[in-house]
């Protein structure tokens, strides 16, 4: 078997955790594609929702008898502990397979060692592949939720290239392009809870759904949270039985992290407004911008983001570029807070 | 002889006419390749500044007898009409050049059908190659020029990626990189003109010239334009001698264009402030973007744009992003005005 077939395999996996983005909290979005001994593909799984089966156990099912002698893939290490299910890896023995190839290493104490496990067992382990890939994409909330017990926050934010969410009149359908707007709801779907702040809500009647460009609900609704102390009209539309919503009066960052980790929320998308999102930074909690620069200039406006506790030039938050990209005329820029 | 020669060839004249951008208005930088019978590169010529020998003469003056029988590879199509110097057809022609190869054609009128007096005299001519490249590269403002009448005017700014331009307390040192600056500077170099307003000259006493990492001059030094009516300490740095400066109060942005025209001037960069920066977008009078979008975030302080006349999103000035690259750490944008 050849390491492209492995590197292949990775990446239907990676494709596959991606697909239950958002379906996994707080259990992370894992893929695993299950190769036959001659290297070809027998069965591929992501984890399911929790109190369900691992990716593993999944792709093994699709796998059947093909997997004896092959070698399972998955952009995680499997488990070697009995939480909500059996381990993965009497999985993995059970069923024969005979080389794991996992890409992130279980941070998690009591789920850890699976690797050592397996190998103790005579299974040929290979630790890393795409392991980077996978650390800043499908895994990297779950990662982080591990290593500091807070949800990963993602601000998202639209704003003309000279940095303002609206016109001078409060106008701002549309700053960015129809292309942006899909996106983002697709965006949406795969997170675990959007969060706005109360002026959001009593300025545009947001529902904080994810929609398609017809404006029909997706399959999946994140959960709605507001944050902020003012009254909210029963008629709103975040009210509404779209989704789940939950208030959070007090207006603390942190206090409100810490409410939704206990609700096994693990990837916030911070939408805003201005306010809060400064509030988020002040606090030194948000872990990445997702930005939709339209190409167009406004002069005066509202400014995407307000006081963020930066006085002075030396106490900018600097942040590092991930990736800048196209998104229809717009461009999505995301940028990670330098350490 | 392969199109691909030719193709070389061209890249190798575009280089040409780069390097001597800023130097040839109200002429427009050309460059100009022959190669000898047999493909290869026998002479590299560009615009010499006004009243010196055109490019194709200065190719050719290298080339000597090699151009015979050989191909001259032109950005521009060669001029038949005597102005300060005589026409670059009967220098091709004398040479005994067989063939011409050029990208853009002449638009002006006093200047053009060089190609077809050089058709009617036996000369292979062929037009278009790397025409748009041309077009949007180093006779950009040549051309625009040519059409319009007016400079080309390239609006440039650093801000954050909240649109800001310094912090809440005044402070703008340093929000781009070196490596932005560095570019920057390299960029004025290669203009004709430099403008500012008042208000920037007031505020940072900035001296508009072209300077290396050093802070040493660079060769080539732009025309300094500072516009407003206010009136300038006569110890301001842009009243040094390192260049030549022009003040213009009155503060209509196109009566400003319209009296550097005058001077010869096609290529202006507009470096602003917001409030210059603002007014010439409301007079319509900006035809690219330049944004040196800084990965960091302020949350306050002056905009990088200040009134450009927009009240409603409606009227939202709408760019087309021509290219987005990387400047060291800062994500650098070049947009044009849609149509
Ligand atoms: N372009 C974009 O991407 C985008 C995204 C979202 C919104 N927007 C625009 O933003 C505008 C609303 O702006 P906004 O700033 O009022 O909205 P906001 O940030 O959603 O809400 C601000 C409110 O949040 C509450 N809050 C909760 N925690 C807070 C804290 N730690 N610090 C300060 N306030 C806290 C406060 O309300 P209480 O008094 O109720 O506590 C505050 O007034 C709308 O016009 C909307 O269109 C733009
Ligand atoms: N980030 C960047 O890329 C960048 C670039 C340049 C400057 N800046 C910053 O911008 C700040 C200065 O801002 P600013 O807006 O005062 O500077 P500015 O735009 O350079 O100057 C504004 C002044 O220009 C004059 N003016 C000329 N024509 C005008 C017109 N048609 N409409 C309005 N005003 C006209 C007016 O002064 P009179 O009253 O004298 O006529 C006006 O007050 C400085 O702090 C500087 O650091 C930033």
């Amino acid at each position: 078997m050849t390491a492209e077939v492995e590197v292949r395999a990775m990446r239907t996996a990676i494709a596959a955790s991606e697909r239950v983005r958002g379906t996994t909290s707080p259990n992370p979005p894992v893929g695993c594609v299950i190769l036959d001994a001659r290297g070809e593909v027998a069965g591929v799984g992501a984890t399911s929702p929790p109190g369900g089966p691992h990716a593993e156990v999944n792709a093994l099912r699709e796998a059947g008898a093909r997997a004896e002698g092959g070698t399972a893939v998955v952009t995680l290490e499997p488990c070697a502990h009995s939480g909500r299910t059996p381990p993965c890896t009497d999985a993995l023995q059970a069923a024969g397979v005979a080389r794991v190839v996992h890409a992130a290493s279980d941070p998690n104490p009591s789920a850890s060692g699976g690797a050592e496990v397996l190998r103790s067992a005579g299974v040929d382990v290979h630790s890393g592949l795409l392991a980077d890939e996978v650390a800043k994409g499908p895994l990297r909330a779950w990662l982080h939720f591990v290593h500091t017990g807070r949800p990963h926050v993602t601000w998202k934010y639209a704003a003309t290239l000279d940095g303002r969410s609206a016109a001078a009149d409060g106008t701002s359908k549309w700053i960015s392009s129809a292309q942006s707007r899909a996106e983002v709801h697709r965006v949406r779907a795969a997170m675990d809870a959007i969060v706005a702040g109360t002026g959001t809500i009593l300025a545009d009647d947001a529902q904080l759904t994810a929609r398609d460009p017809d404006g029909n609900l997706l399959d999946r609704q994140p959960l709605r949270v507001v944050i902020g102390d003012r009254e909210i009209p029963p008629g709103a539309r975040v009210l509404d039985d779209a989704a789940e919503t939950l208030r959070l009066p007090g207006g603390d960052p942190a206090a409100a992290l810490a409410e939704l980790a206990g609700r096994g929320v693990v990837d916030v998308l911070l939408e805003g407004g201005p306010t809060l999102a400064g509030a988020f930074w002040e606090a030194g909690l948000v872990d990445r911008v997702l930005a939709y620069v339209a190409p167009a200039l406004l002069g005066a406006g509202p400014a995407a983001l307000g006081s963020a506790g930066v006085g002075s030039i030396s106490q900018a938050w600097r942040l590092r570029i991930e990736e800048t990209t196209m998104s229809g005329p717009d461009v999505r820029i995301s940028a990670v807070p330098q350490d």
